[in-house]
């Protein structure tokens, strides 16, 4: 393959995770590593806001900026996308509208300013379509430039590669909160339900990562209710009948994007007829919606509990396992880009589960793009109210070990672009 | 001062926190290390599920269990009362009612079966009660016991004491997740408004904590919400608009207790005439209320995040400081009850911020039982919409350093009794 010689870009696009700036750091590795005599590569830039901020030139030089291994260090702890994020979605690079084109001759324009060989672009499904687009348009144009895309998202629903950086990371957070949540809910005698309510509209891979420690030390919610199946209020009150006979206080894990069989979300069949003082109607959230439900069937103490935000952004809590994988899979992604790879994602391909053994890999992006992967059926018990052992096991690894924080006076330190 | 010999007892009592189990080893290492030789205390049992459990005589031999540094170790790390809680309210004392008399004699009569002559309670202020009226009945019926509180809630909000255990911890978790709340926040370019609702009904000590970065990196939410003062709408809109002007992504920390200038709570403000489809009404959360209210105004993008049970429950994510003075008031409280002490609540008493330094006393229970202790003056700016740097120096030695969590297979260690 031909030695492409100029600078690099990398960006960062959709929803922010605890890992995406360990893969940025990855990237920035990769490119420092390679400096010196007859570096393809001579400048690393990062864009602010992704694609929208590169169209304003709105950019920072990394490889100037990255002098030290503390400031790598501290970005990799840095929780959520430091270069920032967008959330757009590019034009199709066939179209034949002029806007359209107008957008890509701007866009190109402004790589060509900056000399642009190499672009990586980090993000969830949406950017990986970024990435199918900036590569088509290259190739239409005749402009050299090698495209790589490297996964990111905590809902771990993207296909072809095994996990998602970012993702055990999160599952570390839920399954490590989920316990300390059981010995919080331990502590009283009366009859109480704890609804937990966790992240991912169509994926439940991270709802199941909240029974993980059953497989450590025995102890994971007594229900788990993933959106790979459809909710039934009625067995749900059954199944809490029959655990309140084994023990007074129940957990229940559920992931946000419950559904019944026709095909309403659990949060959202509270909202009939409920508005506010301001006319508002309430998407009240399944934990919400269940939390009224099992009160109004059981009468007795329910709470529910939305882990929200620090499920993307518990920098505090990191999975080392995760971390680690999510800087190496940057660092290659410079690496196959330089050995000429491009319009392509990386990816992880596991061969084993115990003892786990996870390679880096890449795939045409085309592949990964717009799709969803769903846990599967052999991970979901027949009753559909719990995950398997095999879903714990095959989660387990992904969690494993902890990153050595570094703090400043009691507070995690993290960096600024 | 008399020697006292005889076994001891401990129970917890009241909300679970991340430190109390910290203070239930200290009292543990601090019987373990007067063993031996002319030991006043023989044995020291655990009462599960506080006095509620004792007069069932379900207990546990602490002293027998904690053969070893790691258990200890592993006591100090798991979060919420490893004996189990209680919300019992004992009768007075001074009651000529047969059924009082009659549960004290019984109560009386179980402590003199396991020939208790010490008694420990860790609790907030409902077990300083317990600990007062357990100290009259000994005195009035003339059973020789020692009796001894030892003070612990999230809320800080017991008098007399500087500061209480547990809530350092508390304030250490929520002062990180808001610092990578703020990064996760910070990633998008449009406006957006993020609410974080905080645990403290009647003192706004955990609400403060959510500011303490802004002494440390320069990083705190725009505007902060104390229950100490009464909430004003329009003021808050002003201030919101304000902030806006500044940068486009605001975040704000609110205490769950926040209330109107008339007494109402603001999250029961959303509450007239909401009914779900179970025809509830909904009490939807401080932070719930003013989402909607903020949209409704601004138009914006807003979200809120209750931050819920891992406050009090984050074991992963201990101030050392918190966990050391935990162990060491649990120790000194062996300690001074075989000095003699009885009656008595243990304390902190801070001699200086910078350096910090503070030391363990002891108090008349009286002085710390049924009172609320709140955020002063001087700690609350004069708009009412913010804390102090004094209020941020003051907590910060409160949250420095950290643990050295022991994890299993990606999860921390916990014990179970």
């Amino acid at each position: 393959m031909k030695k492409l010689y100029g600078n690099a870009i990398v960006g960062q696009s959709g929803g922010p995770t605890a890992a995406i700036n360990a893969t940025l750091c990855g990237v920035v590795r990769g490119v420092l590593s390679q400096m010196g005599e007859g570096a393809c590569i001579e400048k690393l830039y990062g864009m602010r806001n992704g694609i929208e901020g590169l169209m304003d030139r709105r950019t920072v030089c990394l490889s100037d900026f990255f002098d030290c291994e503390e400031k790598l260090k501290l970005l990799e702890q840095t929780p959520a996308a430091a270069l920032g994020s967008c959330r757009k979605k590019l034009p199709n690079p066939d179209s034949t509208d002029e806007k359209d084109i107008a957008f890509y001759e701007k866009l190109f324009a402004i790589l060509e300013e900056y000399n642009i060989r190499y672009f990586f672009y980090i993000g969830g499904n949406d950017s990986m379509d970024t990435v199918a687009k900036m590569s088509r348009w290259a190739e239409k144009c005749g402009y050299e430039m090698r495209v790589m895309g490297v996964p990111k998202t905590i809902d771990n629903d993207l296909p072809t590669t095994d996990h998602t950086p970012g993702f055990g990371s999160a599952a570390k957070f839920i399954a490590t909160v989920m316990q300390e949540i059981i010995c919080d809910c331990a502590v009283y005698t009366t009859k109480a339900v704890t609804i937990v309510e966790i992240m991912g509209r169509d994926a439940g891979w991270l709802t199941a990562s909240s029974a993980i420690g059953r497989v450590v030390d025995g102890r994971a919610p007594d229900l788990v209710y993933l959106p790979e199946r459809s909710f039934d209020m009625e067995q749900f009150f059954a199944r809490i009948e029959e655990k309140f006979r084994e023990h007074p206080n129940l957990v229940v894990a559920v992931s946000e994007g419950l559904q019944f069989a026709d095909g309403r979300y659990v949060g959202e069949g509270q909202q009939s007829g409920v508005a506010d003082a301001f006319g508002h109607k309430y998407l009240s959230g399944t934990g919400k919606a269940l939390e009224f439900a099992i009160k109004e069937r059981f009468g007795c103490k329910v709470r529910s509990v939305e882990l929200n935000l620090p499920q993307r952004c518990a920098g505090h809590l990191l999975s080392r396992t995760d971390i680690e994988e999510s800087v190496s899979i940057g660092k290659k992604a410079v690496e196959a880009a330089i050995d000429g790879v491009s319009g392509e994602v990386m990816i992880f391909v596991r061969s084993s589960t115990a003892p786990y053994v996870c390679e880096i890999s890449h795939e045409k992006v085309t592949k990964i793009a717009n799709q969803t992967k769903y846990v599967p059926d052999e991970f979901i018990n027949e009753t559909a109210d719990n995950v398997t052992d095999d879903c714990c096991n095959y989660l387990l690894p992904l969690i494993v070990g902890e990153c050595d924080v570094i703090y400043n006076n009691g507070l995690p330190k993290h960096i600024i672009l």
